[in-house]
């Protein structure tokens, strides 16, 4: 199953579904537009709906979903496909998925949604977030870190967040999530009556630069980098000080 | 700094407003109406704005905002508030926010926002949807756990997630995120021009029933579930073996 966050006629998911082809049987359900930033959000204050984009063809069924990408996995799993699938991947996603871009993260919303439900699911993003962005370069990388994946299989609870550079790719690098966070995140305009309105702008800062195990060194020295990353967020370590802490 | 998903009206900000103000200057920035199971979701396709909601009021500013609770807690950060706050708290949630829930709640993304700016951030929840929920059981917990937590502070990159039964409370319990996922998640019906739509709805399966030490234990058996959550989502136990694919 195939899905992503930019929406069901990105040029991303047309060359994640023409690679997967080779993989397998396909099912893209994708989102009917756009659904950037959109992290685990789910549909709730209204219904949603679903309708199929292709005629017959051998091996692949396509569908648009007025939800959100997690949306999108919900409602394969529950509604659409004939039996839980193989493997869930998300994207390629239009833009870096790295460091704390996780959590806002539409992409890896629907990896994480596949994950939940012990489904090997992978996500991959590039460093390009123009619509018609290269990704020739990194196909045959996709196909490798998939088969491998499928072969090698991840422990329950466990996904793969796969982020590309934008240019040449040197190699693979497994690593951990980059520490960071976002600042001077707003660009403020005035409308045509003087009331202000804030778009979501910003610059990513790195808490650490010099890390060489970091998702961020990886892709800023050319390599493809591996999060493997886990839907249990508790802080086993804090557990213990906790326990000591008098309410 | 105060915010919640259920919107700027909902009882429990209000509840937790006037708790706060017994421990300080409080400024709430609070989606302008429910934005449930939002997540870490950011508005990107359109600008967001904020409106002050109360008059001059000492220790106590009130702001309504057009985005998600993460876009509140950011739009707090960068243009709102004069400087830095010691405290973010989201909540009092209306239903609960534990096992893995806590990727899909707004509550938990902005305490999950609060904690990436290096922010002390808690949410609290209750296992009670109803708009008119009973909070008064559940008042000197927050009161104590929050004085607690601004004692003892938390490591960089740990929030807290707070959950407390819908009934009485025997106590306070330092738990671990349930493992667990949603099942028969949509009520399908039809619209009168005979197209379906879907409805999210489903019930919540417990992985691991019999574990004694889950945020699910310690909300079945009457005590308030504390778990510390990560911002950091990579799995470090699956680096080793992952090092060891080859592509």
């Amino acid at each position: 199953m195939i899905t992503n966050d930019d929406g069901a006629d990105a040029k991303g998911i047309e060359v994640l579904t023409r690679l997967m082809t080779q993989i397998g049987d396909v099912v893209v359900v994708a989102p009917d537009g756009p659904r950037s930033a959109q992290s685990n959000a789910l549909t709730v204050t209204q219904p949603i709906r679903f309708k199929k984009l292709n005629e017959e063809e051998e091996g692949l069924e396509r569908y648009s979903c007025t939800g959100t990408p997690t949306d999108c996995v919900k409602l394969a799993l529950n509604e659409i496909l004939s039996r839980k699938p193989d493997l869930i991947v998300s994207g390629i996603n239009h833009g870096s998925n790295s460091a704390i871009n996780v959590i806002y993260s539409g992409t890896m919303g629907a990896v994480l949604e596949g994950c939940t439900n012990g489904i090997l699911s992978i996500g991959f993003s590039i460093c390009n977030h123009f619509p018609d962005a290269d990704f020739s370069h990194l196909e045959p990388f996709i196909l490798k870190i998939t088969r491998t994946a499928l072969k090698q299989g991840l422990p329950y609870g466990t996904c793969l967040n796969v982020n590309a550079p934008g240019g040449e790719i040197s190699g693979i690098s497994i690593a951990r999530q980059c520490d960071g966070y976002w600042t001077k995140e707003y660009a403020r305009r005035t409308d045509p009556v003087g009331r202000a309105y804030f778009w979501l702008t910003g610059f990513f800062e790195n808490n650490e630069p010099e890390a060489e195990d970091t998702d961020e060194w990886a892709l800023e020295h050319g390599s493809i980098s591996i999060v493997p990353t886990k839907i249990d967020m508790s802080d086993y370590e804090s557990m213990k000080p906790l326990k000591e802490w008098t309410f």
